[in-house]
């Protein structure tokens, strides 16, 4: 069975001298396989050659990302499979000299277990103490530099708590470490814009246009969170999951978010 | 000649799930090897310690990296070793568990060629579009997080422009991309505090440690830069550079430049 393939071949390993390793300089995108097929492979697409197109790193045809998909999935028809696309090999210096030689890495991973059906029951959630940087050169990309999100992880062990939510410096509510976010406000679906910083994710794209007259991306601060009728976070792999707590906050578990739960399960 | 050892074994290949490529979640140290010696090879250790330390990647020996050090450089005195830390291999998710299993990477470059004799001539410089984020969790660190500089220097194609000058989103001058900056005003050496964002590299902490009673670490605005006498860059391969102009800004190299170089030329 084949896991892994680096630019087409398999393989599991990438060269020290990769950007992607060196500065981080790559994307990735993380794609639920269910039943043999990618959810909402259209929307990985687009947000790839998008950050692609901002980044300055050649785009891989859809065509070939989805065959190597079909490869590294195959007889796994229940998988995560990331696309992680770098812009290559370097020398030691920021320059970019070499723009069409872009390394790409499709892989395969076992869908993570859940210690409890966490779409129906509902997760518990903190505010990080670590606040975003605003850096709206790299704002909404899914990009390789990950470093704030891997401290804003370890500011807590206690297992109870599912997600950390992420405020940048001016207490705007941004995401979670691993979603989106979405608050219910009379009815209303409100979730933050992220030109300046935090991950466009494609489930929230996809919410965003199945859902477009009742929502709106906006500046959402941080004394708003108490205000939401209900609160839920999302992401490709894990779905729709509604919050029941942010720190000493307590939502109930609402029509709305039950209703955004329902959509995606008939994609 | 072995050029290139990851965790101590000869390779050139790093897996695809190390979280230096999926998340930047490392550490680097550019090192100057002239004749056959790593100079200011105590501030590497120092600094690679310290960032392991706020980090919480397990520290490599001294004399581990030394001796490996010393590996990669057999047969070429002059040249660059980098050392590359990153916190091993990972799942997919951003949660730390097992922070025992670094992955260390030392490998050995061709000195970088140069057009002209910049230490002697000078520089030029501009000031970046991009504004540095301000992070005070990672600001500082020289860790694998560089989208920024990549960024950064994609603004000029002019190759007689060497160096690009970041600030802040608050105006406060930072470094260059790949250099720390020293500013002369009235016989002081001034240089940026770097707790909020950029890298306190090892040249600068050596200066600041030979020319201490007249160095003064310090918020610099941009207003500042021309009323600056004189202005140096500085970073570990290319020791001390003047900067003759930065923009339409244009500066003399003063007494205070070539004192500091002949510190240099000592060490």
């Amino acid at each position: 069975m084949i896991e892994c393939l680096v630019n087409g071949e398999i393989s599991s390993q990438v060269s020290v001298a990769d950007r992607g390793l060196q500065f981080g300089d790559g994307l990735f995108e993380t794609i639920a396989v269910i039943g043999g097929q990618p959810r909402f492979w259209q929307g990985h697409m687009d947000r790839l050659s998008a950050g692609c197109e901002r980044l300055g790193i050649p785009a891989t045809p859809q065509a070939v990302l989805l065959r190597e998909l079909n490869t590294v999935s195959a007889g796994n028809p229940h998988c995560v499979v990331r696309i992680l696309l770098t812009r290559g090999l370097s020398a030691m210096d920021f320059s970019v000299v070499n723009p069409a030689a872009a390394t790409r890495i499709v892989s395969s991973h076992a869908w993570p277990l859940q210690e409890a059906d966490f779409a129906t029951l509902g997760i518990r959630a903190r505010i990080c103490h670590l606040r975003l940087g605003i850096q709206p050169e790299l704002g909404g990309l899914n990009h390789l530099n990950r470093l704030e999100q891997v401290r804003a992880r370890t500011e807590w062990q206690d297992a109870s708590i599912w997600e950390g939510i992420l405020l940048d410096r001016e207490d705007h509510i941004i995401s979670g470490i691993a979603s989106n976010i979405f608050l219910v406000l009379s009815g209303r679906l409100l979730t933050p814009r992220l030109d300046r910083c935090g991950v466009r994710g494609v489930m929230r794209e996809a919410i965003l246009s199945a859902f477009r007259p009742r929502c709106e991306q906006r500046r959402l601060m941080l004394d708003m969170l108490p205000e939401a009728q209900e609160i839920f976070v999302c992401n490709s792999i894990e779905g729709i999951l509604p919050v029941t707590r942010i720190d000493h906050w307590e939502y109930d578990i609402g029509p709305v978010t039950r209703e955004v739960q329902d959509w995606l399960s008939q994609q």
